[in-house]
């Protein structure tokens, strides 16, 4: 992923020029930055913060190591597009939001990208228009072809169901309550251990209600649909466009088999209107507070995942800043 | 309801005579039976039953109505098909099962249509085929465009998802044990004081999980849809065909307004399969067993719905007649 | 079709009764009469015609055989329902339209079943309202899996267009005045010496155009489709509904492989409504005219097709019966 | 259409540079150049091609100063990506074409973009594997929502049309041997004196057969799709994806109303490619030999228009450098 963000803003976002590159693992990084000219690769992300000419930041590195580089950017006045999750855990986010908003301004982007999608865009637009009255469920896919080694079933939703957390909340505009987790029996093609598919169900303050199919062995498509329904109307997002072949008896479609075909144009939006902000002195994506959100959501669906139970979500209280 | 089958049993289904129409309203009895040559037509029930030349019966009393009819209709040896629910409540079904399990054969069908529509039937061939592995899930809505006066809270699952109960049973061949009803906020378009819509949990002994969306006043049309999730794949029928119009700016297709656009060829092929294995003595379609089972989970449903928390099903001990 | 029209009038059209069946084969017209009650089989068509209790016929023979059965039903004043086309040729089809004109009154109705299909009424309703403006063009196709034996070039106008020749005179209220015939390279599926596919391209007096591609060894399934193209918006109609099935990185939908299918419903309501309106001593279908007017057309496109050049379809004057 | 490119190149497409812009009308230049780092603005093509630094040059000047351009951009060996169409009329893309030939190495690219789109491409790698066969036909429609002042019928043809001489010529890999048009009666929506909508029909050496359906006043949005009918399948493309609402009885989907949203990837990623190709000394794109055919199909096309008759197509021989 951060190989990923450093071609795109070298090659295809205007107004970014790429100083610096940060990765532990030496190799890694000079494979990232080879043929950018002029970049300087590090070891040390702090030591790459305080290059010259480093005027924003973008972090992209594992979970735990997020917290640190914040700081360090805030410190620095630095505007910072930060991958999600915002930090490893909701404390660790929530430090990050006060940290944030003892400055004074907003200075961190979190990397929910689906807000740059075409389709969530439309979707959030008419919501907001009222034209199909206010929103009370919405009902979600999220489905993996396969999960990666070493997932466990609390990151399916801290990682995977996430993306829902933040795009409910924006669409709906409106804090998740509370949490339940329904566990069907998991399906023969998952790894052995894993809770997979799994039925994820918000509640918000404003009495919506969320439902998230998340399954991330179904083996036969990456599929991202959500159907809004309210008062007058819903509205479905997600069904892939594609070329109809009819053939043999049967009219097929193909699926997308990953993510990166199904939200290419919404990353390269986002880090392109990202750093558009960015030299305006604009931040104005989904906030600290947002990243600091989705964690402290995700940490309730994993408390629900292992007790069977709803469990409350406990939200501090938000900042002025972020009001 | 009545009338209508009466129609459809004198005038589209071969092999079928119409000797008797029961009706306390005598007047609405008359008017049914309009036209029919030799029909007799009598205010109480069971005189009917007793006409010399009845070899089976249709009912589609009031609910309450079903099980004085349908223990006559037992005693008599008559084959019935009975419009669902089986009978007032969970108890009297029982009672009604029981009878028929005394007399050692099956007489009573159901009238849970859906298993009788195309694209129900093309699902449950597809499951039962093992193509798209075992089912995890199930995934129905179920919307009118508004609920008729003194249609209640309870009635959204006992009236309404019955049709979702019996459909998941038969789908996944698999009985349910559990059940959980969500209330998001009320729509403003629901009369008053009614929780539309709802989202109504099920759980099955083989570990399936289905939800349903009950939306009685969703306002725009009747839809009822329902996707499979499998091991292997998914399956999602209900998109209604249409013609698709482009004009000014949009393409546009018309939604069915009721179940009667719906479902009207299911409900013919009920009654024209119900006829002919009368005819040549079966009785196969659902069973006294199903009927006894959907209104035992959807009384389970309803205490759900009041408490607010997950209530277990408690069905009776499965006679061997319906095994 | 004979038989299904037997078993349709027999077992599932109310108000009607089997008097009496024609084969000139008798075995095959004893068979269609099977479980009949009360029915004559005849080997001779006016025969069956002079039996006692005849108030209406259908006739489904050979196409040479229409004429010699038309008029016989014409001077006895029996309304018939007759498969298309009316008769062998449109020299043939003109001395039926003539005999009835010559009578006065309108008894005959040609089989042209696509104006009872749901979608077709659909496209006509929109089209007379005005919602889409004039129609300037219709686009069809018209797909076979594959063509019996025997099947001409000249047969894929005559037989198969002629649908679509009937269809498109409805839908645009107008008539044909011209047709021209392209030739691709035939399909290597098809067989040797069959030019299949073809386009044929009609032109109304109104100034409409209508093309449709009749490709009658497609492979993959029966498919019929119409797009019309007003001054305003589009509309097209035969997307067939199905289940979406999603597996192994594919959205399937099975395709109906042949008319049965497609077209059930239309011919069931042209039986039915043909019948009520008998009974009420109404013809309102297709007429003879109608009947005539197609074949002058596919005759004109079988001249067409021969020649490679645009051929003028000259119509007879139209009886003031049926204007 | 220029100044769309120099923003595309200026600001979206890696390892291109804008040296120099070139614009009769001075303030326009200096418009579109307006923010780029170092570039000069001449109001002379060919003083700018000239400039110290030109790599590469892309024309998008009005049709008939292509040809100039061109010239002189092979006499300088530069690789060029022009617009179509190559040249005011198929005697000047001739010209064109036998002086790329003299040089005897590949330096023009013609900005058909279709070939860049998705869709297209997937259409076209479906065709190129075999999986449905032979094409034998192909359905294009082309639709706009109202066309621009000065539009004439003839540009209906040249200019709109053209994009389904290409794209039919790529997927096919076939030259067009005739074209036929048919004139249904104008839409009322197009202004007086413009044969709006055609029907337009090419012919292929192959034997393959195509219709363009080509609208430009159709008033309910911009549409482009294609249906290749192969020997054992069919495929379809252009049905655009958008998010299904439903609300007061219909499923609405919006329409795109321009090509800009329908074809904005296709234009990044013809020009992106061009760069890269470029840099890496290759020129992969449609041919000086794509744009004459083109020029040479759409004038036949425009003589058919006038005539009413099939019009066959005569090209020059093909030089080697394109075979």
């Amino acid at each position: 992923m951060g190989a990923d963000h450093v071609r795109r803003l070298a090659r295809s976002v205007a107004g970014a020029r790429v100083v610096a590159v940060a990765d532990p693992d030496r190799a890694r990084g000079e494979a990232a930055a080879a043929g950018i000219e002029g970049v300087r690769v590090h070891a040390d992300a702090l030591a790459a913060l305080a290059e010259h000419g480093v005027g924003a930041v973008l972090v992209a590195s594992p979970d735990h190591a997020h917290e640190e580089a914040l700081l360090a950017a805030l410190a620095r006045g630095l505007p910072v597009l930060c991958e999600k999750p915002l930090a490893a855990d909701a404390r660790a986010a929530l430090r990050v939001v006060e940290a944030e908003a003892r400055g004074g301004r907003r200075l961190i982007q979190v990397g929910f990208m689906r807000r740059y999608d075409t389709e969530y865009r439309g979707l959030k637009a008419l919501l907001d228009s009222g034209s199909i009255g206010r929103p009370l469920m919405l009902h979600c896919r999220h489905r993996n072809v396969s999960s990666p080694p070493h997932f466990t079933s609390a990151m399916l939703i801290s990682s995977s169901v996430s993306h829902e957390i933040d795009a409910a909340r924006w669409l709906l505009g409106d804090e998740v309550t509370a949490v339940t987790v329904l566990r069907p029996r998991p399906s023969a093609a998952a790894p052995a251990g894993l809770q997979d598919p799994q039925l994820v169900l918000f509640e918000t303050a404003g009495g919506a209600l969320v439902d998230v199919e998340i399954f991330v062995n179904c083996g036969f498509g990456y599929e991202v649909t959500c159907e809004a329904v309210g008062e007058r109307g819903s509205a479905r997002i997600g069904d892939e466009p594609a070329m109809v072949v009819r053939t043999a008896g049967r009219a097929l479609q193909d699926i997308a088999q990953d993510y990166v075909v199904r939200f290419a144009d919404a990353y390269d939006r986002e880090v392109r209107e990202w750093v558009a902000g960015v030299r305006e002195g604009r931040v104005a994506g989904p906030s600290a507070w947002d990243g600091y959100a989705a964690a402290a959501v995700a940490e309730a669906g994993v408390r629900a995942l292992a007790d069977g139970a709803r469990v409350a979500v406990d939200l501090a209280e938000r900042p002025a800043l972020y009001r």
